[in-house]
Formats: structure tokens, sequence, C-alpha cells
């Protein structure tokens, strides 16, 4: 079985890292990075990359396409390249994951219209807008479609996927791979019980996201 | 502040990316991503790179030196170069920090005799034998040393010290940004307590690491 990540400028690393660590130790699943060019592909922050080794146009066809979000979702909106992949890729997939704000990119590829979903809290509105029903859980399936809430719950979501593919028991052994028994320093809650501080920075730093993506630069 | 990520072959990724996901975005920490050689480093399951953009040698100080875990530190526990790198920058930053199986390098180098620290549940006795008073905790403090439990122990650590660097407010926020309000599928718990057939796969997995790690090859 194969699990193809797409990469795209600007994605968020944890969206991509807590589902791949637990889907890429999924008995039997072989897991590739792609992009529009091999090499590496830059995160939000310009200071981590992560490698494709394969291009969108070496791909014909995989079992579960995963887009991640980020602030780079913005310009990948308007990149016919990628949605075309990503609507190509999921038809003839068995799975399609999308997390966080990447969510948006499944709406815009038109594969979202009447689906059950979740997405990072400050994007409800933008996928709702795609014809989707957002909810506000952390991982969701309708069908063939397994959607993640913000980042972290990527992980929470390939462990659901990985329960799907391969049983209880093996996606709880996962689990224990992978230590995740959370305990939050500062407590757990639902993003909408935060303080009205953090999500007021928090939505700023999401609407400038593109803006500071652009402004800053790769090292040499 | 220098946030300074030490890469080396075998690395498990979430180790990393869980930790750095919140360091990164801490105002004013500025992060890099160093490796005996610059360019693609490949984590533990051959189909995931991280870009390194500094060598070790370019690397006078830091502020915070960050040593992720894997079934890589098995070999790297031989590497003089890598240990030598930890010992030389964990004397001059104000925070060390090793997650998971990590820990058990910054044992080798020296730094642990006497302190009280975590690890990977399956690393206990290992890092205890460097002389380490090793506990159960997801996240421990002695004095400028950090230490993280498993994997996705890396985000609590995190949290924990984005709270010390720049106060509860802002790692609270740094949670909401990452939509940190876990919600494991399959229950809570702590590596204790997970099954007995969970806990022989991860220890068979862990005990063969360094071998499949070997006989894995990276993408052409």
């Amino acid at each position: 079985m194969r699990l193809t990540i797409l990469l795209f400028d600007g994605f968020t690393a944890l969206d991509i890292v807590g589902g791949y660590e637990v889907l890429a130790n999924v008995p039997g699943v072989e897991t590739e990075f792609a992009a529009a060019r091999r090499g590496p592909v830059w995160a939000d922050t310009r200071r981590l990359a992560l490698t494709a080794f394969k291009t969108f146009d070496e791909i014909d066809r995989t079992d579960i396409v995963y887009v991640p979000g980020g602030p780079g979702v913005t310009p990948a909106l308007n990149d016919p390249t990628l949605l075309d992949t990503i609507q190509r890729l999921a038809t003839g997939a068995t799975w399609t994951v999308g997390i966080c704000n990447g969510v948006e990119l499944l709406g815009k590829a038109g594969l979202l219209r009447g689906k059950q979903v979740t997405t990072n809290w400050v994007a409800r509105d933008k996928v709702a807008s795609h014809g989707a029903i957002v909810g506000t859980r952390r991982y969701v399936r309708d069908g063939q479609l397994i959607t993640g809430a913000g980042v972290s719950a990527s992980i929470d979501a390939g462990l659901f996927l990985a329960g799907l593919l391969a049983g209880e028991q093996v996606a709880r052994t996962l689990q224990l791979g992978i230590e995740y028994y959370p305990d939050p320093p500062f407590g757990n809650g639902t993003p909408d019980t935060a303080s009205d501080f953090a999500k007021s920075i928090v939505r700023q730093f999401e609407a400038e996201g593109a803006e500071r993506i652009r402004s800053l630069t790769a090292p040499a």
C-alpha cells in the first residue's frame, strides 16, 4: 500500500510528520514524498526542509494521498499543478487525507461537496465555502475521506486511519511506538476554549501567514 | 536566541518536529538544523529526509542544543564527531534538550551523571547506565537540562521549555497554534499500561532498529 505525501512551499512540518510517523510504520505501507520538483521543500519557518524524492508527474496513482496545511496553503490555492495532482490522485486512491487548512486544498480541488470534515479551527469558514459540512472534532471520516484538525491533530488522524488499515491492535502498538500518551503541560481543552489573547494572536498569525513566508528566506 | 537541532542518520522524525514546531515559533528563536555534512539526512524509515544547512564545524556555540532519538542512536553512540559536538555545544548552551533515546547520547557525552531525566520507556536502563536518575514522566527539567520521553513527548517537552523561555501565556498561544488538545482515538494511559503484545513488538522493533536502518535504502 502506497502513501503519497504532497509537499508544497510553506507547509507546516507537524501537519505532515504527526501522521507520517504513524502511517509510515503501518506494516506494508510504502511512503513517498512528492512535490512539483525534486529536492528540498521549505516549511513555513524557512528553517526546516523535507526532501521530495518524486515529482507529481512521476506518480500515476497511489493508495493514500496525504495533503498537509500551513501558511503555504493560501498561495497553493492558486497553483493548478498542485490542485490537479490532488484531484487526480484522490480520484484513484482508496484514502484521501487532509490535515489542518490543507483541507481547503481538497475543497478547492472539488472533493468536499456535501462531505463531513474537520479542519484547523481558523479555517472552518473557508472550508465550508467549498460545500463541506465542517465540524469541530479532531479527526473525521466520511467514506474514503479522512480529515484532521490543526497541526498536531495529524497524530490522532493518523492513528485513526492506522486502525482502519491494520486494526486496533496494530494502531495501539504504533501509539506505544510513538509514546503518544499526551500530557500537555498547560492542560488540555479545545481550541474554542483557548483564551481570547491566544485566539487573537493565532488568527493574526494565520491572516499574515502567506505574506510572512514570502518575506522569509531559506538558509543559503 | 539560537536553537540548534542536531541531525544524524536514522533519527525519528517526530522526536524532532514535535519540539521544533513549538520552539521555532517562540518569538526571538532562530532555528538551525546541523549535521556532520550539509544536505539531506535520512530518518529511520529511509523515506523522510530533513535538510542540514550547517555542519557541526560551522557552529561555535548555541543557546539551545536539541538532540533527538531514533534507531540511529545505537550507531551514533560510537560516533565521536557527534558526541564531541553534543558535549561542546551543551557546555556553552543555556539549555540542553534530549528527546526519546537521544537522551542516551547525552549520557554517552558525559552530561547526565547525577541528573534527573526521562527517556523513551525502552531506553530507561541504558540511560541509567550513564549515571542518570531515570523517571517515567513525559518531560523533566534538571537545571539547564530538559529531557522528554519517546517521540511525541517532544511536543510536551517543547511546550514546557517554551513556557520557561517566554512565559505561560506565549506557550499556551503556541499550544493553540499547533492545536495540541490531544484526543488519542484508542485512549490515553502510560507506556507502562500498554498491552504486553504492544510492548513486546515495540521492544523487538527497538532491539532490531540499528540493523533495520542499515538494511533500508534511501530513494535514488
